[in-house]
């Protein structure tokens, strides 16, 4: 399936989960995923993001869709491209 | 159609984008927001959200659906809640 996340996470968090989200997803903005995931790697993430947050403060919201296809983006300004920051 | 709208604004300029975007949309994280919206009503935000942005700095991404059923939501942790604010 293909997925949106977003968080709004404490400071002291924050650091912890981009490092996760990154092994999962590609990076498109400063608190923003995006990618192609299996059911089983989905569950894994949220465990280990679960593990990080403090859920009575913190805030993460996915949006899922079957197929990439259904769903078409506009980027306004800067998108962050995750391959630069490796290259 | 269903859009799901992130903003990565500079600091000057994020409480007009914000007041901007809560008049055409659910807020539902900090630079997070979502709603059914028409064409012409999402042409005329793009039009004033770019009015507000510095478009090498800043960064607005939209992803659109024809189908508000096609994306399944799951949040962790908190929502916010746009009625909130207003009652």
């Amino acid at each position: 399936m293909y997925i949106i996340l977003v968080y709004d996470i404490g400071e002291k968090r924050v650091g912890k989960m981009l490092k996760l989200c990154r092994q999962y997803l590609n990076w498109i903005q400063n608190s923003v995923f995006e990618g192609e995931i299996t059911e089983v790697k989905y569950k894994e993430l949220l465990i280990k993001a679960k593990a990080i947050m403090k859920e009575y403060k913190d805030s993460l919201i996915v949006f899922k869709s079957r197929e990439e296809k259904w769903l078409e983006k506009e980027v306004i300004g800067q998108e962050k491209n995750d391959l630069d920051t490796f290259i």
